[in-house]
């Protein structure tokens, strides 16, 4: 394995005139049916997509037909895509879907963690509230799959090993999303248990643009595929409650919010974040055929790096309004003040987008 | 402004047979003369060294003769020196400390936040307490800086501001300290809101190689400089206190404490680390005419990729036994655990040390 994955710089912190840290990324755009659009360092950087790549394990429980089985609904759907603050919404919303799954929190194989929300941290804290599975920011991908497990007829007990027969199906399914073979897709552990795919990069962006575009073809004819119907629904979901697919400030729910329903982004854990916009003449200026897809990864796993640089990416490729995406600017400028609230330092970045000649995009 | 301070991968985080992250260094090997002994990457990168600069401010606030003339003790010249947990006996000190300077919580300009400390936190959080300026983690250091203003005969409020006496002494002391002329030396606001230094990496290296040698040569002769007594004692203060220079637990104390009297070692916000080892067959065969200086700066700032890259140093330099480094095996080789309490990532080391041959130093 070569140790050789570095990068060049995407951001760069100042304080007075001085650099102060420097970060690498990788970034790779394409179109849904995978034609490389434009990249900055290793497009094809082979990345653990971690939670990014939650809406292609969505999609293998959905494709069991899990959810008509046990009820779930669109945002049932949605939280299983989710990496949730934790807040009683998503809580509730999880212990519902056990319920619905014939399970309960004992079931879960994730664990419960200090929560991604400051405030609900802070809640549980005074509280002394020790969180348990239903509070991992995962427990809707995992109540998901207790309901995946049975709707394919296997045990519940073991579903988060990668030998459990949900987790072969999802294997496949995530690989054939991705247009990848089977055994194209590197499988790791991810946090909350579950086995984590890692797979170039620019089929990460592929995922997501096919995710954009799926709902892009549904809108237009009733024929589409079982697959694309599939994909769609999972578009659909996460930008119909994108409260649920982050929670209060976070980046991802905002995003969503922003756009309204015209791009669907999520982040995964150590800096990867991926993004599908549906078909406009934006997306045609940059090159796709339809739906556009856009994948980063930052090379040493800085998740508020990673939000500034998804945003410049945003700014760079033209994609929605200047007023959308104004509505991130504490992510895309944060201000970096110190103790007494004076501003010490600022975020300045040489990412930029090389057009890909590859199919004759200029 | 050149952005190209990349360097080249020091550390690099699997998940599984993936990597997830990959960690840009450079180090700087110096002796107290300034010869560079090793290095890796660029060792005169230039870097905001941060708090890892406290001892050099000290220094000027010590010259001043404030420690004299307001009864500041060893351990009050220690938390000088300190990014302190913010615990009780810290907050306590720095109390004390700007009694014995005739000043008050009301004169720091450094302002609360929260602490470096999770239990601090906790505690903190349960009790609803706000914390001020005598809780910044940089108190001693700002309480030095009221009684070095008083020393000089100058006005203490303002004593944060570039262009205030006392600062301007500071300026000219970190600069001759690290042998260069004042105007080599740039500068930043801090985090505490003082100004904060950026010079060379083997500069820093030296500055603690000094500290180092300060100690060596007065345990070996009363007729030092004051210069040197000055520094000596910086050094005596910080490895008699290293609870009062950190906090429980963390990397500063627990090394300092390990290497009993041995070095002296300093964290600097962002990613940067110093240390001083007293002269040894160890510190010679590295090359050493005397004590030995180590200066570290991780490329993106993450701090606890700095505390496993600095033990791989004293590994890689043999400094101390295996005994003491193994006191730090929690930092080098950090259990990188899931929610369910399973190992999932493994950080492995690329940083290496390439002698200089420099000064016929092979």
């Amino acid at each position: 394995m070569s140790l050789r994955t570095t990068g060049p710089i995407a951001a760069t912190v100042y304080r007075g005139d001085s650099i102060e840290n420097t970060h690498l990324a990788h970034v790779a755009v394409v179109d849904a049916d995978g034609r490389l659009l434009a990249s900055f360092g290793d497009p094809s950087r082979v990345t653990l997509a971690r939670s990014a790549a939650k809406p292609a394990q969505a999609l293998a429980v959905l494709e069991t037909g899990a959810l008509e089985r046990f009820g779930f609904d669109e945002a049932d759907l949605a939280l299983m895509c989710a990496s949730h603050s934790s807040e009683p919404r998503h809580i509730e919303r999880t212990r519902h879907m056990l319920a619905k799954a014939h399970a309960s929190e004992a079931d879960l194989r994730c664990g419960g963690h200090a929560p991604l929300s400051d405030a609900v941290y802070v809640d549980w804290l005074k509280r002394d509230f020790k969180p348990g599975g239903v509070c991992s920011n995962c427990s809707g991908k995992h109540a998901g799959m207790l309901a995946g497990a049975q709707s394919i007829g296997a045990a519940i007990a073991g579903y988060e090993r990668p030998e459990h027969p949900l987790q072969v199906r999802v294997k496949h399914t995530v690989a054939d999303v991705c247009d990848l073979p089977d055994d194209a897709v590197q499988w790791a552990t991810d946090g909350c248990n579950l086995p984590t795919p890692a797979f170039p990069l620019d089929r990460l962006a592929r995922l997501f643009a096919k995710l954009a575009g799926a709902q892009d073809e549904v809108s237009k004819e009733a024929a589409a595929t079982p697959r694309t119907k599939a994909l769609a629904r999972i578009y659909r979901a996460m930008t119909t409650y994108p409260e649920l697919v982050a929670g209060e400030g976070r980046f991802c729910t905002q995003l969503m919010q922003a756009f309204d329903g015209g791009l669907v982004g999520k982040v995964g854990a150590d800096g990867s974040y991926a993004i599908g916009v549906r078909a406009s003449a934006q997306t045609e200026r940059a090159g796709a055929r339809g739906a556009l897809g856009i994948a980063v990864k930052i090379e040493d796993g800085n998740v508020g790096i990673l939000y500034a640089v998804v945003a410049e990416l945003l700014a760079l490729l033209d994609i929605g309004t200047l007023e959308q995406r104004t509505k991130l600017a504490a992510f895309h400028r944060p201000k970096m003040l110190n103790t007494m609230g004076i501003e010490t330092s600022r975020l300045t970045f040489s990412v930029t987008l090389k057009r890909s000649t590859e199919h004759g995009v200029q």
